[in-house]
This record gives C-alpha cells, sequence and structure tokens, in this order.
C-alpha cells in the first residue's frame, strides 16, 4: 500500500515542520500559510493530511511524547531495577550529545508550549497527565524492582521520592531549554546522580555499611544495625558521590 | 504626590488583568483591546501606563518573580540554614491553601506562559536565568549554612543537589497548573520532605546515629564512625520519614 505509507510520510514531515517552527519561533509562529511554505506545499494543499490547526498541534505534541517512549523502550530493553529507571531518566533529560543539532532541547521547547497550553485547556492537560501517570507507574514499577534487589534503602517515602523525581525530569526541560550555557548535559546527569545517590544502596559497600544506612535513616524501625562491622568507609557507589566540598 | 502613587497603583492593576487574562486563557488572549474591556478603560487609554503589549508582558513577569521574592523574604526573615531553605521552597511551591483562589496555580499559569516565551527569546531567557542564579546563590548559602551546623549528611555532591531541588520547584508549577486534583498541597509538600529527608541528618537522633548518617555515605572519607553508639534506631526527623512503604 504505497499510497498509504506516502500519507504517513508526509504528515510525519509536515509535524516535523510544526515541530521546527514551534520550537524556534513559538507556537504563535505556527500557522497553516507558514507550515505551507516552509514545508513546500501550495496554500490548501495542507488538507490533505490535516483537517486543521488544531489537528496538526495535537499530531505534534503527540509526536513528542511518542518519540520519548521509543527511545525508553529501546533504552531499557532488557533491563529492571535502578539500571532502566537510570535509562528513563537519561531518555528524558534533554541530553544531546554536544548540542550540536539540539533536537532534544527543541523537544523540551516543544513541550513548553504544549504545556503553557494545557495549563488553559482541560483537553490538553488530560492528554498531559495520561502520559505522566504512564511514566509514574514506570518508574514506581522500577523502583519496586530495586527496592527487592536491595538496591534503593527503605528509609525514605519512595512514593513522594518518584514523584518529585518525575517533577524534577520535567524542570530539566526549562532549566536546559532556559539556560542551555550552563545546565549542560554534564551538568544534568550531575543532578541526576545526585538524586539517585540519596535512595542507592552503594553495590560495592559492605554489608555492614549497607545495613548502616539504612539504619541512619530515620523511620526505618525495622532494621537493625550490624554495627560492629562498621569500620571501614564504603566505596562510592556512582559517580554522584563527588565528596565533601562545599556548597557556594 | 498622590498623582505618582494612583500612577504606580493603576499599572499595577493593570498588570493583574493581564495576569487573569493569560492564567486562565493563555498569553494568545492577551491583547490590549481585551486589557482595555476587562480593567474597564476606553479604547487608547492604556498608553498613559504602558508604552505597549511588550512593556506590559515585561512588567507582569517581572511582577510574578518579584511577588514571590517579596513573598521569600517575608518568610524567611530571621531564618537559616535550613529552616530558610524550608520556608523558600514553600513560597516557590503552589501550594494554595484549600486552593480556594488558586492565586499561586495561577502564578505558575503566568511563569508557564513566560518561560514558553523565553524559550526561543534570549532577552526573555537572560531575564529567567537572572532570577534563577540569584536563587541558586540563595538556596546555597542556605546549604552552607546547614552542613556548617551539621544539620546536613556531606555525603553527596550538595552542589548538584541544590541545582536538582530547584529543578523540582520548578516542575512543580507544572505539576500542580496541568493536574491539580492529584498534585494537591499535601502532595508536594511530601515530594519536598521527601527531598530533604534524603541529605537532613535528624535533629533528635543521638550522636552515634548521626556519625552513621555520615558513615552510610559513600564518598566521605573524612568521617569516622563511632560505630559502638551504634544501638538504638533513630527517631524520624520529620514528617518526611513517613517509612517503609510499598511504591505502587
Amino acid at each position: 500500500m504505497p499510497k498509504v505509507v506516502d500519507h504517513e510520510t508526509r504528515r510525519e514531515e509536515l509535524v516535523r515542520t510544526v515541530w521546527r517552527i514551534m520550537a524556534r519561533r513559538g507556537p504563535a509562529a505556527v500557522t497553516m500559510r507558514q507550515i505551507s511554505a516552509e514545508a513546500g506545499y501550495a496554500n490548501g494543499a495542507l488538507k490533505t493530511y490535516f483537517a486543521g490547526k488544531a489537528d496538526l498541534l495535537e499530531a505534534t505534541y503527540t509526536h513528542v511524547f511518542e518519540r520519548t517512549n521509543e527511545r525508553v523502550e529501546r533504552a531499557a530493553a532488557g533491563l529492571s531495577g535502578l539500571g532502566a529507571l537510570v535509562a528513563f531518566c537519561r531518555e528524558v533529560m534533554p541530553l544531546d550529545e554536544e548540542r550540536l543539532d539540539e533536537e532534544r532541547l527543541d523537544e523540551a521547547r516543544v513541550v513548553m508550549a504544549f504545556w503553557q497550553e494545557a495549563a488553559h485547556d482541560p483537553a490538553r492537560a488530560a492528554h498531559n497527565n495520561r502520559y505522566m501517570h504512564q511514566w509514574r507507574d514506570s518508574v514506581a514499577g522500577w523502583v519496586a524492582e530495586a527496592r527487592a534487589a536491595g538496591d534503593v534503602t527503605g528509609h525514605v517515602d519512595l512514593a513522594s521520592w518518584v514523584d518529585a523525581l518525575l517533577t524534577f525530569l520535567l524542570g530539566t526541560q526549562i532549566t536546559a531549554a532556559l539556560d542551555p550555557t550552563n545546565v549542560t548535559p554534564a551538568h544534568l546527569e550531575r543532578q541526576l546522580a545526585a538524586q539517585l545517590a540519596l535512595v542507592r544502596v552503594p553495590a560495592e559497600a559492605p554489608v555492614g555499611a549497607k545495613a548502616a544506612a539504612d539504619v541512619a535513616a530515620p523511620g526505618n524501625a525495622g532494621a537493625t544495625a550490624s554495627a560492629t562491622t562498621l569500620g571501614g568507609a564504603a566505596t562510592p557507589g556512582g559517580s554522584a558521590a563527588t565528596g565533601d566540598g562545599p556548597v557556594t
């Protein structure tokens, strides 16, 4: 069915045109006339592919979410627990390598336009929330796996930590898009590592240190300390533990 | 100088009109005609107070940031360290009590419109980044105070944790504005508590447990354990430690 494939390809091309205009010049610059001009269509020819601007915007926003989900699926394939969680976070954050093509930053800009619309459009908000609840379920599942594997401490309200992590990931779209010079991919990676280090039980730590991590945590009455094994300092569990420097 | 006061009062009234239109119907609905109509001005009379729409928008966005900063200043007055940090976070998050007037949610919606513009407007982005860097300096200062007071563990990359906390706070504007039914003030408070619980050394904990919190943490080679005092479980340091429930 070459005709159908062609139709889908054209729709995707148009969605990418909308995306580019929106990311670089904002949603106000997205007009049917402008899209036709940039995509090389005669005025009115767009109607074959999209009923109107609303239809095109809907497809554009859906495309951004679906792209992210497809990347997550590829990156997390065969992983579970913390591994899957980290893979997910790294696909959601705008970590353009070298920032040469700014593809992820453009995604962030489009998502920001979407949020702004959703703030006063219940249908868009519902669209957003369906994706967010789906993400929350995935992340909660991976954290539960990590907890069961003993990779994550149980001393914190993990459900709230998961929500805060997702909220952080949304925030990275803003900070990276508005301050790309300072909020580099490496900077975002360090922030993610700091988030994860806080709940992560270091894999290389001696058993005693692992128990101590639970004991040190308030509210975990179930843990019992193996105090006598607490001699040496635990080895760093990841790049997040970059020491004890002052915050200035 | 009653005339000057009057001028300022009028400007502020107009800014609040823009704000309300933007929050409820989006920036596209903000036109000079619409503002005049809602504020009860004759067409053209706005020019006495604002040169044009760009000028009005600038004043509106500045107003939102300044309002937040004024609230923070009041809330953090006389506080330092963790106390000041928590006060700051609670003023930045959209924690409308009862959500009756949605004032904070409206702030969030206006900020989302601002971010969306800033994503493709370098002047707006620079405006945003000045405020963000100022906030980062304040937060880093409070965290350094908390660290010096022994209220915060030194086992994590605190500079990155601070950046992640601010990024989380930006994210709360989005989650609360788009999903106010689920992302209630109480829900946001729990997320904040989860963030803070992870770096907080519980105030009521015995000295040994405090040391253990440092030891359990990887990468803090400077800490020495007082292992023999590690008998009892530490008492919860705050409402954040809500136990060991499964994440589902």
